[in-house]
């Protein structure tokens, strides 16, 4: 019963499924396409964000038997307003309707009765319930026990920011704590403490990581350090990822990650075969990392 | 001229309008007074919205000319879907319309083009567009840039979290850095940098920091600390924070903080009364902190 599966059971047959690993970055940036710049629509941001819709949902027809789930980045529908927000609505009820499990990368963080709000309105049955969720750890434990809480109960998952895959991440995330652990290793030991917390003898707990692609060491080391823990990894391509590189992010059985990318899956072309040349970048990228993980 | 002045500058001039150093907090809960409950709408979300934009708009008659700025908390919109962005973006007009500088709680964080596009959403002149917003340092330098630099061009300010009020918050803000330096002064340290770099030989900073009440020793530190950079202080009352130990955080002329309260001034009725009562709550507050001040 796919109904009654969590999260992270549903990601790890629809990898199976699709034998991709790949996580399809939605990022709307309407002024990065000629069919969808604001220009086009005299600036009117109902219909830009109309148009955002029908150009992710051409993709999202072209590319969903390539990808293991979507994530939607919730700044580039916030800047949109009303309709931004209408939008980012519309395509979480998309991919549900295909059967795509989807992610919305917010990277909220808050604690007590606000943690439990954000929870409630990404986690939950309204129009912004994704099936997770990307959190921040800066506020303590306080502030991600809602979040981890909401996931168990609902069937979600949550995936707590660890390790990041900008240039400047390693400025507070890899500094060196008294007795010389890294704070992002730190940061790790509290998830896997959270999620053997609330993992029930499961295979996977309702808590992830984020993990980006750009820092290949301390993805395998995280690897092995957290078992049960899934990792979104971000920074594939784009970024710098490459195949090799995130292949350790992976379990013996291909399971425990996905690799999401953006702009160089969704703003490939300039022309009206964006969406065709979407398919074509999803399934070099699905064969690019199933041909790192064959080579391990 | 005010509108010339930036959000710091300005926050500066309406406490000493108002006489006032609180900040009112909106958080929307709905089920927490009869008048907005949402059983009173047979749960209808537009309308649960609605309520409790009028149920706000009634405390901000009655307390306006006694509160330095606003503070909406982003999570309980969010929760409430469209209808409650809209009613983000509805209280957001009403306190332009009536003089009242607002802030944003979103403790939004993310990098690059992302970053951009939140600051863009809360620091520009959409629907969103406040007047001081609140984010997350976890991402490193490259995370806060992008505010900063929105919060310089636009006249508006971000507040950095350094140093939160929550019970969990010593967990990872106060990890000891390698040399005895804890996480938060860190922290502390790169918002300095970041304000340094865009202050202009101005009295303030563009940048200021979210630091707890709770912690009235570390307030008072970093009050030396940062000279240029304002405060955003909740913890206030339900937390714990008491009027000694938020005096900490004010310069010597009284300025360069204020002081947040949400709950205790806005749901402290369960009747009629609602927003008379909040009228008493926040020229209670204001009398009690400016009394701290006045006895230093």
């Amino acid at each position: 019963m796919l109904g009654d599966m969590t999260f992270f059971e549903r990601l790890a047959a629809r990898i199976q499924e699709t034998d991709s690993r790949v996580c399809l970055g939605i990022d709307p940036r309407p002024e990065a396409h000629p069919l969808t710049h604001p220009d086009r629509f005299a600036g009117d941001p109902a219909q830009v964000a109309k148009a955002a819709v029908y150009y992710f949902q051409a993709i999202l027809e072209a590319t969903a038997p390539l990808v293991a789930c979507a994530k939607l980045q919730a700044a580039f529908f916030e800047v949109l307003g009303i309709p931004g927000l209408i939008a980012m609505a519309q395509l979480i009820a998309d991919l549900k309707a295909r059967g795509v499990p989807v992610i919305v990368d917010a990277k909220r963080g808050d604690i007590g009765s606000t943690a439990e709000a954000y929870a409630r309105a990404y986690l939950g049955d309204g129009v912004f319930g994704a099936d997770a969720l990307t959190v921040n750890p800066y506020l303590g434990g306080d502030g991600l026990a809602p979040f981890a809480e909401q996931a168990a109960r609902a069937g979600r998952g949550v995936f707590v920011l660890v390790r990041t895959s900008n240039p400047r991440a390693a400025e507070l995330q890899d500094l060196e704590l008294r007795g010389g652990q890294r704070l992002y290793e730190r940061v790790a030991e509290s998830v896997a403490a959270l999620a053997e917390g609330c993992r029930g003898g499961a295979r996977y707990a309702p808590v992830g990581a984020v993990v980006g692609g750009t820092a290949p060491e301390a993805l395998a080391a995280l690897r092995a350090r957290l078992p049960h823990v899934w990792f979104l990894v971000p920074g594939y391509g784009a970024q710098g990822g490459r195949p090799e590189g995130v292949a350790g992010a992976f379990d013996a059985e291909g399971l425990g990650a996905v690799v999401s990318s953006s702009r160089a899956l969704t703003y490939c072309s300039d022309g009206a075969d964006f969406a065709e040349r979407a398919r074509e970048a999803a399934a070099e990228m699905r064969r690019a990392i199933n041909r790192a993980l064959g080579g391990r």
